[in-house]
Order: structure tokens, then C-alpha cells, then sequence
């Protein structure tokens, strides 16, 4: 059956996923570049951003995982780009270029309709205005059996975590504060929601942890 | 110049330093004791314990270091006892019995007065009722050079983070969730107190961390 799966969500020492501010120069939040430091070192980001080869071992090894038995992605408005509110701009097509890094079909949530993108390399977004609900049913869908990729952001993973619908949570916990922005944790009681913390592995770069719903 | 310094503090993945409802059988909060284990295993602990020979190695060398050249330690109440409120109950002495394993002057911050009470093996416990600033003061006088131990909890810690007093703060990630309780770094801005992560250190049983002042 089709998983709902979260892979290389970096957060901070002090429980935040992005850094405050997200804008065009910061993706991610200020200081929020930090957070994934573990996984642009990796040989899976490095070949994926085209820069040859990258570190082995076990940090590549859960890099790799959050990209392989992906059907579909499902992506948070803000994960998709700077833009609040309606599309002024039809140009902006997400930060990754024309041939962004998944490869399937991308569900973005967002309360404006749009019309779907069709990119480079297998990538088509399409806009989803009715809900987590809808996105993973049409996701589930075109994964066509395999396992949907939950991108993020932290509002968007907060939103399935209630609704108890993601099935594995990876994250990557890295050696920096951002004294403040988006906390994963917050207002989540993983316990209650019938999570386990199913795997630990630390490197020098970075804790991993895998939660699986055993409930 | 004596320090004021927390080691060996751990809080869950989730962020939680304790888990709810600490009571005397559970004098870390229910699912709180999970948190230690790590330092439960090591050489430094279990020889505290009087049980013999533990673990060696860099979960060791950090439980061994919360304990050296420290000359006075600084206590929150409740990890004093699970009593609050006025003192009831005279025989209540702590958790550890008559050796306790501090070993010199022990402050205990508290809203009642209390009479010191002389354990053996050179641990005295005197109550501060006039806060953290007097009882910083009094633990420092008394430390002769060495520096200040904070043993904790939450709340404690958090009020001397604010008040920018603590120099060193060594924590460990245990693999673990809590899903609720006291989370250390909750309205806590570690950035703008001025404090950066000096150290890294992830085994497989913690993620250990060390913050400085730097500001």
C-alpha cells in the first residue's frame, strides 16, 4: 500500500524548521541554510545539483532513502516559493529551476488556484485548493502504488501529523540554533498521535531519527 | 572566574526536558526516565551508583565532565522532591538519600524557608528564598574558585538562560519522544541571548551539545 513519507526534514537544535523571514534570498528562513548543511555534503544532493560527487555513508544513505519509491510529491505553498496570496506572477515555477529534483507530479497546496506547470525532466505541479485531504488522495493516485513524498513545510507537516495520516517521519536533527521561526514539535504531542521513534542514527553532521505510526 | 554551568541535561527529541506529572514514583515525569539512559550506562554513573564498573567513552567523558570542578550546585525545587507548597513532611531530603551525589553546598530555590539540612558525604542543602540572583550569589561565595553547577529543571534553567547568567549549557538529545511535559527551549530565543553551539558530539545513545555565551 502507498505510504505517505517524510524524508531529510532538517530541523534545529532548538526544535525549529525553517528560520524566520522566508524570502526570495532566503528560502529557508535566515539562517534556515544551516539546517541542511548534512545533506547538501551528501553524494545524493551533490549529483542532484549537478556538482559531481558528494560524501558516502550513512547521511547519503537517508538522503537517498527520501527520494526512492516516490510516485508523487505533495509540497506546502511556501516550500514552493515566496509568494503569499494570489499569483501576481504566473513566471515564478518554484526555486529549483526548470528541472526541478522530483520528477513526478507535485501537489501544492494553496488557497488561489492556478493552473498546472508542466516542467523539464517529468515535474508537472499542480494546485490544490481543497485540503490535505484532497492533495493525498490525488497524489495516492498517480504514485501509481508507490509512496508519496511529503516535502514540508512545518505548517503543512503539522496538518497531516493531527490528521494522523503520515505513515514515516525522518528527520534530521543539525548541530545549530535558530532562536526562533517555525517549531516542528509545537502544539504536537507525537505519543498521543500514536508515534515511535523507530530508528536512530547520529553522525558528525547531523542525529537522524525515523518515527513510524504504530498506532 | 567560577562559571555557571549545566551538564548533563537531557531532553527528548520533541524537545522536553521532563516528561508530565512528576510525583515520587516518578521523579522525572511519567516516560522521563528513558531520557537518562544514556547516562545511566556510562562508568561516571554507575559507580555513583554503586553498581560497578559502566561505560567508557564520550557519553562518559560528558557525564564525568557535569561533575567536575564544580564547587557548588544550584537546585529548582522540584528536583528537590515532588513536594510544593509549604514543607510538610521535615523527613523529605531529596531524591538520593543520605549520600547525596553532589558532595558540596546545594542551593535549592523555593518560595518557603527551610532550615539547611547537613547530609552526609559534604552535600548541605540550604533554601534560597529570595530567587536566583541571591542564590547565584551565595553558591558562588561558596565555591571558592570552582564553578556553579545548575542541576535543573526546566523552569529553573529557563529563568537563568533569561537573565543571561549561565556561561555553559551541555544538553543531550536522547532518541526518545515525550510528546508533552516542560520543553526546555519553549519561549526560549537561544540566538538572541547570545549563545552559540560550541560543541557537537553524537553517539548512538545521545546527541550531546554544548552551548557558550558569546555575547
Amino acid at each position: 500500500m502507498s505510504k505517505l513519507r517524510i524524508g531529510n526534514f532538517s530541523i534545529s537544535i532548538d526544535g525549529f524548521g525553517a528560520g524566520p523571514n522566508q524570502s526570495l534570498d532566503n528560502p529557508l528562513g535566515v539562517g534556515g541554510h544551516a539546517l541542511h548543511e548534512w545533506a547538501f555534503r551528501t553524494d545524493t544532493f551533490q549529483k542532484m545539483l549537478g556538482k559531481g560527487e558528494g560524501t558516502k555513508g550513512p547521511d547519503n544513505d537517508f538522503a537517498m532513502r527520501g527520494f526512492t519509491n516516490i510516485g508523487a510529491w505533495i509540497l506546502g505553498r511556501n516550500m514552493f516559493g515566496p509568494i503569499r496570496g494570489l499569483w501576481p506572477d504566473k513566471n515564478w515555477k518554484g526555486w529549483w529551476g526548470n528541472n526541478p529534483p522530483y520528477h513526478t507530479p507535485v501537489f501544492v497546496l494553496t488557497h488561489h488556484p492556478r493552473e498546472s506547470i508542466t516542467m523539464d525532466g517529468g515535474t508537472t505541479f499542480h494546485f490544490v485548493t481543497d485540503g490535505i485531504f484532497s492533495a493525498l488522495e490525488r497524489a495516492t493516485d498517480v504514485a501509481n502504488g508507490l509512496d508519496v513524498g511529503l516535502g514540508g513545510g512545518v505548517a503543512t507537516i503539522q496538518q497531516y501529523l493531527r490528521a494522523r495520516l503520515i505513515d514515516e517521519l525522518h528527520i534530521a536533527i543539525s548541530p545549530v540554533i535558530l532562536g526562533s521561526g517555525e517549531r516542528l514539535f509545537s502544539g504536537i504531542n507525537m505519543v498521543e498521535l500514536g508515534y515511535r521513534c523507530a530508528e536512530h542514527m547520529a553522525t558528525e553532521n547531523a542525529t537522524h531519527i525515523v518515527f513510524k505510526k504504530v498506532m
